[in-house]
């Protein structure tokens, strides 16, 4: 009740210019109506939803492409760490003001991922704040009946494998915060180019959604840091796990940042913003899900092993020694 | 990346405490995976998705037990009005801290009222925000397939009905402000208790969801005024509307203001959060409409006609006067 407006008010206009575009499902009503649908489907329809905050999850100054392409993004690395095809989202977005500047490129980047990973935006709303901007995401997708991927199936044996690379979005934020990392790389702006990148726009891997949900026996989407996610996914599974420090993918900017000393393994592992998926791969089933992550095009790693216990997971070095991490992963609160 | 913990993240912790004990769906896995389910249905599935904003929407000093009812009752009259019935929802809440004061009734409110309407809690997410408080509900509803009821159905000749009464939760929100409805009311204090609560706790109508379904050509959910919400259904329906003012249901506390002359009838029927049912209803179905909102004890007015043309609602007096309204409905922009 903070701005009277008369006729068409000026919120339903802002949703008809900037969001319209990418309703284009039918299920949408292209925006029209107070409310979405979704056919029925022989599937389960798997539901998540991720809010970022400006100034917590994003920066004020980050362009407002990536931070569109992050909120959604965020959404369907889960979905594809659950085994899930996505199947659209809703969007709320608390703005302070309906700036145009920022509105026009956010709503692009939302509209492209939307395209690009087959996610239409079902149906908006937007709310004044006078705090931070906030996107807030529901997504929803599909899954064959009694197939998600929970995080409480690994077993004792279990290969643990990783996709991608880990810690890059950790050294990209410092960099964004000038931090010694980017003295570190002071000669190399393709790396911290690659490294801001992988802290704005996280690549979820979706293409590996079928792969996982056919093979894995638990699986969670690394975002609150490699170590933390992992003792999530212990956790609930009753299980501990051996990792390998040394196996653990690093790309070659962060291989790089490690070696100079400056950034220790524990920054990597509990840094968060990876977006990679995490999983358990029961070992005879482990080369049929490389197999299928090859031709996915996901690299995957085998970092360890699921054992039997309740302790935390254990980060061994090329010596069996436990490598000591004091936080495994951040906290909100 | 505010707050590093160790161990069980504060986050995680503060989900189990306060909202584990409302996941009672076996779809919501306990909140203790990534993601929730659905299971198939041969409905179509109607999403919603509607935040609340501290100071926007609600008062900083709300009870946080009206709050929560507030946040999901605004999106439960969304699906009353589609016709739909709930399946449960997801919650996003962004807060300052986790204040135990705060979150305890908060999550006894959600609670209480996701049990009494049948709309469990799916899945949540907490964020740490350093502004005003957020509560962002996505909401789920069945109906059959091809049934959701859209705003774009009106007919020229049908009637226009509306549940309850208008305008009681914008004169609640001026005795909170403490503006001149407070003194009119001076020495009634259950006509300002209800007034107020009327504004704090929305009634939505999902008792009405079926009837609404199996009668009206179009519907919507007053929560921006009964003549903006009218004239969004009439634009979408390429129709206008003229209605008589006296037959706009008013509560006694209402019309008791209204007599004193200190508020207009456009403050009421522009006021917003009324959370009633506007809808169209062909003549031939009225009847049946009427009792069919007997039955589910629902009181509903007719209050005008759909008449052809693009003009905007007309309000007429008892002599067919136009009653001009200068404020259609707010808008947040």
């Amino acid at each position: 009740m903070t701005a009277p407006g008369a006729g068409p008010s000026g919120e339903d206009a802002l949703i008809a210019r900037y969001f319209k575009p990418l309703a284009t499902d039918p299920g949408a009503f292209g925006l029209l109506d107070d409310a979405a649908i979704l056919k029925p489907s022989r599937d389960d329809l798997v539901l998540k939803t991720d809010a970022i905050v400006e100034g917590v999850h994003f920066l004020s100054d980050d362009p407002p492409e990536t931070v569109a392409r992050k909120a959604l993004r965020r959404n369907l690395s889960d979905l594809a760490a659950k085994g899930a095809a996505p199947a659209g989202f809703l969007l709320t977005l608390a703005l302070r003001e309906a700036d145009e500047a920022w509105l026009t490129p956010f709503a692009r980047g939302l509209g492209e991922d939307a395209r690009q990973y087959g996610c239409p935006l079902l149906g908006g709303e937007t709310v004044s704040t006078p705090g931070p901007i906030m996107v807030s995401i529901s997504a929803f997708g599909h899954v064959p009946p009694g197939s998600i991927v929970h995080r409480s199936g690994a077993r004792p044996g279990d290969r643990i494998a990783v996709t991608g690379t880990i810690g890059d979005a950790a050294l990209g934020l410092d960099i964004i915060r000038g931090g010694a990392v980017a003295s570190v790389l002071a000669d190399n702006a393709g790396a911290r180019e690659m490294l801001v990148g992988r802290y704005r726009v996280p690549q979820p891997r979706n293409s590996l959604a079928k792969a996982v949900r056919d093979h894995a026996s638990a699986a969670i989407d690394v975002s609150d840091g490699l170590a933390g996610d992992l003792a999530k996914l212990c956790a609930a599974s009753g299980v501990s796990a051996a990792i390998d420090v040394a196996s653990i993918p690093l790309s070659a900017a962060a291989a790089a940042v490690l070696a100079r000393g400056s950034v220790g393994i524990e920054a990597l592992v509990s840094g968060g913003d990876d977006y990679e998926i995490l999983c358990a791969i029961p070992e005879s089933r482990f080369d049929a899900f490389a197999e299928a992550a090859e031709l996915a095009g996901v690299a995957v790693s085998s970092i360890g092993i699921v054992i039997s216990g309740a302790s935390e997971p254990k980060f061994l070095d090329a010596q069996g020694r436990n490598v000591p991490l004091a936080h495994l992963a951040y906290s909100h609160f």
